[in-house]
């Protein structure tokens, strides 16, 4: 296995060329374009690594499942899908448009911008610090990894520059689907998405859920069957951005990206995958970590179609 | 001319009872949806009134061209311009949809909220002080009425519940449309929706644009012939919201109307005239007014077309 | 007068160098560039002409606000309007959207496509023939030109290209708007766009619109005042496509453009204008035209606002 | 089994009343709300059925992947997806908005109605007889009934009313994604929409594509893998209209659903099901057989996440 991950990272760090680091973030716009790292955990819990796998990077949209997630354990399935809706919307992450022409004007789903602001609004907690520590030790836990931190400087980079999701907010809250302090959902947000990953605590979040929620490490269940299914579902209708389509033609893996680079993978009763390469294509997708994958799903045909 | 107002009004009142006090703002709940007032003012000077002609009202959505006037003599046309545009929209004067879907994203025109947002971003002033007193003193210009203030009950409500239109100031930013401190920006926002005027104030603004900028009172220039053309045909083509064809067939007089019930006019070289009426219809505008400006045009003959 | 306009067409005529003649028609794609003419005929019937005034062109657009006019004298005022709106759109005028988006689905105005093929199918005849009779005595009647044809050429290659206008007819019919053959309702939709005309002709009917519905030539009434007004109404607020804002501001004289290059202005009370310059910018307004227009109205003052 | 699939059955049939049997096609309208039945065959051809198994239905926009399917081997992946994307749309099945406000103007997916007539148009055949024959013989061989034929009063009850198809394929020629007859082509269109089905051929066709693209019954491949993989892909991320993102949550299964009343599922390497209900919910997917699905995936562990 190794041998063969070596070998799909060589033949597609050159596709790292076709994009770019993700520069809307200051913060992001650091990043080392030629970057390609992977790893995969399968259900014995054995752990293969390849390439730049050492890198640290933030979680960005991949952070979307795992706080959908926690939100339904705080909430029930049913609260939380009265105020984001389960559809695929056919438009960019960040779009505004639907809330406006749709009604009622809940988000389309939770992988999108508008729904992932709601979900966070929805995690527990008697203030935003115990919000950020439950929230934490959710992402610790699901990562088997208890030293994952925010990273500060991005974190501030995208406060600053988060306008575009103050105007969802707003609109959100204008419409009744949240309530209360926007810049403190906002900063909670922000938070979430700048948590420090590798890629190896990718492929254990995706091996936890690939086990229907079990700790593939000592047994203990994490979050239960129906969840797990449930995010895996949103990672195939939703996981890709605007490419969520091609991805699972071309891949048929549930997979979530994020603009940090990262792409967690997660194989049903097979295996747990962590991608890194943060040259992005124009769909805000890793570049090559596509092309990683799509190798491996063919190699082990890992296609749930 | 007093005759046929009384006359007017009286045949009229009866329509108030189909609309509705706007509830958006719960300070503007507390209208009296029967009251019904009405001043004319013409190129000589003489004035006047009929109905409800002495309640006090907040402008809301009527000062936007009156900060339009004013934001192109601070920065001149093209400036302003370059920031929002000139066409009706055919959405809702709240719409946010068009400043994702249509490039480049400025908004359609100054009436609509987006664009008024952007038109009092631009005034000048070395802060919210001196902006603020620069647009009240403007206002006082134009109507002739050094009293005019801001009414802090309304402002403080508008301020409250002005979530949508944080969401679109938000997104403004986001789009480079505006820039700096979006609270301080809506902050003036508020207040300049929050001027309390009588259908007194209106009709003398009105009239001093029908004289194309000059004040008919001592015959001193206000604003320029261009600006008062300019402002007067935003008032045709989208001052009744998103049933400004409809008024223009029927009606054809520049007019704009705003949730508080007021309605300013300018008959080019002929007339100003105010009127008051809570009661709005569904797109917003004061029901029973409509059909008095109805009936003034028709006996005067005052359509442009 | 007529010094006036050789020397606002001789200043103009560079300016058809910065657009390009339509090509979506292939026999439109055979006009001159260069061309540039003008007739302005006034309320004493007095009648200018300058630059290339004998050009014959296909009145396309222009007839949109004639057919019209004969759609409510067949109908009524209110019958037309429960099928087709009073509002400008802020789309293009071939868009397709609204009509899904926005409910009840009937066009938002006569001046855009759709809305023009719910007119023609209202205009009465017990089979297609008589309806063209019918139609063709009223452009001749309301130009005073009993040789008006149609140019059978363009006739057919709007015919043959008309896909897009199908669509859009089909999709009324499909939304209860219009009803019948679909066929047989574009045949006559695209014979009214290629009916022949020049610059005389269309300031004949600009200046008998003018005049209120009255022939100045002869003192007959053809249309009456309330059509003629809502006629001239549709000019200011959707007559020059998605500039019509723009046009209103700048110019501010009610007009009616077409893709042939002509444009119909009608100065209430003072005088009837037809531009003809087939060099379209890319609203698909005549590029010099507006210019020569802009220059008239600045010279005489001949803004409604 | 057998005894399980009647008791869901059982459990099950009420629902039907919860909907409503399609109107908008006047030949549907004769369908009996409270029919259910369902057929379930697995990898060793072992047949099961239940409930009303043995009604006769027409296939609707079940043949949407079959005809994806066969344009595939006509055409090749490449050339196919050059001309349909591959991503769910968000919005209804018959809309026509994204045409017009996303460019390129290709349809979204072949499994709404417009990328389903442009997958239409590409069936290969020297006329439309031949291509009608082709079709048929694909759906033949695929569903094992070599007696599936079409059900003319459907038929021309289709071809009567679709307007709106006719709009969408005249939108799709002016944009240039189709070409030739647009009647010839929507002839075939509602055609394959009229083909005449049972669950137990549903169920077939499922079953073939479940063993990815293998017949089932004698071990000859039909469709390459790649070819069945893609298939029931889309039928996950766009199989249910605008309830796909539920259907996947909640039970799981590749299905295809028609207005007719019909739901084609596949499990990959598992099973084929075929349902009929014709009473519909809002969405137009059947009330009952979508609680039917449920039921079956829960009982067996179906769900692909």
């Amino acid at each position: 296995m190794k041998y063969i991950l070596d070998e799909i990272i060589e033949n597609n760090r050159k596709y790292t060329s076709e994009g770019n680091v993700a520069t809307y973030i200051p913060e992001l716009a650091k990043g080392n374009r030629d970057d390609l790292g992977v790893c995969v955990i399968d259900m014995e819990n054995n752990t293969y690594k390849s390439g730049d796998y050492d890198r640290k990077f933030t979680i960005q949209s991949v952070s979307k499942p795992i706080s959908l997630a926690l939100a339904i354990m705080d909430n029930g399935k049913e609260n939380v899908f009265s105020k984001v809706g389960m559809e695929p919307s056919g438009d960019p992450f960040n779009s505004i448009m639907k809330l406006e022409t749709v009604k009622p004007s809940i988000p389309y789903n939770p992988m999108i911008n508008a729904g992932a602001i709601v979900i966070t609004s929805m995690i527990k907690g008697k203030d935003n610090d115990e919000k950020l520590d439950r929230m934490l030790n959710f992402f610790r836990r699901l990562s088997c990894n208890p030293t994952l931190e925010v990273n500060k400087d991005v974190y501030m980079s995208e406060k600053i520059t988060g306008d575009r999701n103050r105007a969802i907010a707003y609109l959100l809250k204008s419409e009744g689907i949240i309530d209360g302090d926007i810049e403190g959902i906002l900063d909670l947000y922000f938070k979430q998405c700048a948590i420090e990953v590798t890629v190896e605590d990718l492929a254990r979040m995706g091996a936890n859920l690939a086990s229907y929620g079990i700790d593939i490490s000592n047994g203990e269940r994490i979050v239960s069957e129906d969840i797990a299914r449930t995010v895996k579902t949103f990672m195939v209708t939703c996981g890709m951005y605007d490419a969520s389509g091609e991805f699972a033609i071309n891949v048929g893996i549930p997979s979530k990206s994020g603009v940090g680079g990262g792409i967690m993978c997660s194989v049903p009763k097979k295996l747990g995958i962590g991608v890194f390469g943060p040259s992005l294509d124009k769909k805000g997708n890793s570049v090559a970590g596509i092309r990683v994958l799509k190798d491996i799903s063919r190699r082990a045909s890992l296609s749930i179609f």
